[in-house]
């Protein structure tokens, strides 16, 4: 039973580069439930929804997966709950990949009371205070449950700066946590788990993790433990340490990252994946994310600005709307506002990948970035 | 220029009964900006937006024309403000007929520190507390400037129940700014301006502000002052007090009104416009307006309720997702919920008025009510 699966899961997850341009790569990522075009974003779509969007505009601005969260998931309607509805997909309507966090990170940052031991977490709900277990089988389980494309194993997050002890007890709890995950992983054929490389700003101990997780039998390997504080010039040089130790045949997904500078950024050092609340927070805060840079519509400048929102963007949120009237929309808090921006923030965040992506199979990535980021430096004039 | 504007406006502003059954109608209202079918439900777009909605989705569902208010849209951007960037229907990116409030309603009900004398209200914003002053002439005045198609005369809307000398004062106030609100109209070629009658919940006053309105010029005549916590009983003797005086020729429009069984038996006694908060506001609050009557989305019983909101309705809110999943996005107080629900509540409004229409263009408006209300009897089962 358990061969049969590994080996069409193995037919059915495949993973291949169709070009390069540095250490940039292009390509696709094939399941079942259809392909991810990479370097990929995935809208983050924390209790079943993309906040203030509708799937199909999801869908429409080009996302091939969106990410759902493992901690919210389990806490609210619970694992058991979705599966017995038919599975996440069905739940919110999204038919397409889903890639699930391990709910390792969000009990870190949102829960209330935990205690971490070998076998995993206990932690009080941040909703209603009711205890709850995680544990690596706990939440390949609930992943299961939810019917998630990509499982990502549970694993320990720590916050920068910190010792390098602490790293390197967290980061070799994480490996351990991930034999753990990867045996009980309990998806369906064409599903898949991914491994956590961590080790905290330490070099040596990312490079242990890096090749331990590469030797064990994991769809992809991820990068986490970044973005948590440290500058992005710490991230970016752990991106390139772990880097040449990450398998060339498998998809590398950056956890958690990032802004529009830090995905050109690190697609350039050979990223393939990412997700990020970013876009969607800021588009609920009035912030939009335009190809000239980031722009404040709160800002009073543009109250009587009637020029729309970015010219260079496909999006009708970004063209068929006044500048002063998304500020009127954002300064009277209005839905609308929300439901306008984070579309504009999700449009870019797309446009910015496929626009990588055809750079790096044209063989002219670094002409590419270096024009993105001339537009961003000139700014919103 | 007066006489000009006049002519210009009389060519370009039509009402035509189409259809009648018993003192139901069906008819259109023609304006340069386009047809609204009658009887008709206009969405409510306080400031500029119809709340959790994009325009062309309203639009999508029948609605022919949206409501705008003119206490929120002078307190914020300002009126003079929304003309500069070219009015409100370029402001909102709504094309389609607009029509406004005078405000008077919202002064009394929202704003604070009022003062009420013969030439009008002096107040302070609920937003900032600053400072104004809306009379006759100013109200016209913003209508104007906002690009209005339906503009209302400044009104003094008074609370039910309150005394018969109470409501003659109001009423016959109402009707010396009547004539100064026709006066200082000056709206385009085409957009025309409505009287409203008042008269609380006293017959003859009812009658002899309705007959008063009708030996004035307006394009149409409104009902105000109903729905203000009078029973349904009330507000219904009331239109039939008032209907045979008004004039058959223009149309009708209940300001304020109400839940879909009011829109069905205000429809029944002549009535052929509406606006009304409930289905947006019940939207935004986990309530759901279906063809099997109110349903609220925050009960514990949909949670693992697979089935569509309402079968019967042809909007993707009320087809495409289950009531599990409504009941937890409500329960999760996510921004989706709002969208979706607006959206079901809405389409269900547009449906009503589009069913009642064509119930009456085949004369069988009684059998379609009392189908309909049976429906509704039955409930959500």
């Amino acid at each position: 039973m358990t061969e049969d699966r590994t080996l069409n899961e193995t037919a059915a997850f495949t993973f291949s580069v169709h070009a390069r341009d540095g250490a940039a790569r292009t390509g696709a990522i094939s399941m079942p439930r259809g392909e991810i075009r990479t370097p990929a974003f995935m809208p983050v779509g924390t209790a079943a929804t993309v906040k203030a969007m509708y799937t199909d505009q999801v869908r429409a601005l080009g996302a091939d997966v969106v990410l759902g969260n493992t901690y919210h998931l389990m806490l609210r309607p619970g694992a058991e709950r979705v599966a017995e509805l038919g599975g996440l997909h069905k739940f919110m309507n999204w038919p397409h990949p889903i890639l699930t966090d391990s709910g390792g990170f969000q009990v870190m940052s949102l829960s209330k009371l935990r205690k971490l031991n070998e076998n995993g977490v206990t932690f009080q709900s941040h909703i209603d205070g009711a205890k709850h277990v995680l544990t690596p089988e706990r939440s390949m389980e609930i992943q299961a449950l939810l019917g998630s494309d990509i499982q990502m194993q549970f694993d320990e997050c720590v916050k920068l700066p910190c010792s390098d002890e602490e790293a390197e007890r967290a980061m070799r709890l994480s490996l351990r946590w991930a034999e753990r995950s990867r045996k009980a992983f309990a998806g369906q054929p064409g599903q898949t788990t991914f491994g956590i490389v961590q080790g905290g700003a330490v070099p040596r101990l990312r490079v242990e993790s890096a090749k331990a997780l590469a030797d064990m039998d994991f769809g992809g390997l991820a990068i986490g433990g970044l973005a948590v504080g440290e500058p992005q010039a710490v991230m970016l040089e752990m991106i390139e340490v772990v880097e040449p130790h990450l398998p060339q045949g498998k998809p590398r997904y950056l956890m958690g990252v990032g802004t529009p500078d830090d995905l050109i950024e690190s697609v350039s050092r050979g990223v393939d994946m990412f997700d990020c609340v970013m876009p969607t927070r800021a588009g609920r805060h009035g912030l939009a994310y335009t190809h000239a840079g980031k722009v404040n519509l709160r800002n009073a400048k543009h109250a009587t600005d009637t020029r729309p929102l970015d010219p260079m963007s496909s999006c009708p949120a970004a063209r068929d709307y006044s500048r002063a009237y998304l500020h009127h929309l954002v300064r009277s808090n209005e839905i609308l506002g929300m439901m306008l921006l984070t579309w504009n923030n999700l449009a870019y965040y797309q446009e910015l990948m496929a626009g990588m992506r055809a750079a790096i199979a044209e063989r002219r990535f670094q002409d590419h970035k270096a024009e993105t980021k001339a537009r961003w430096a000139r700014g919103d004039v």
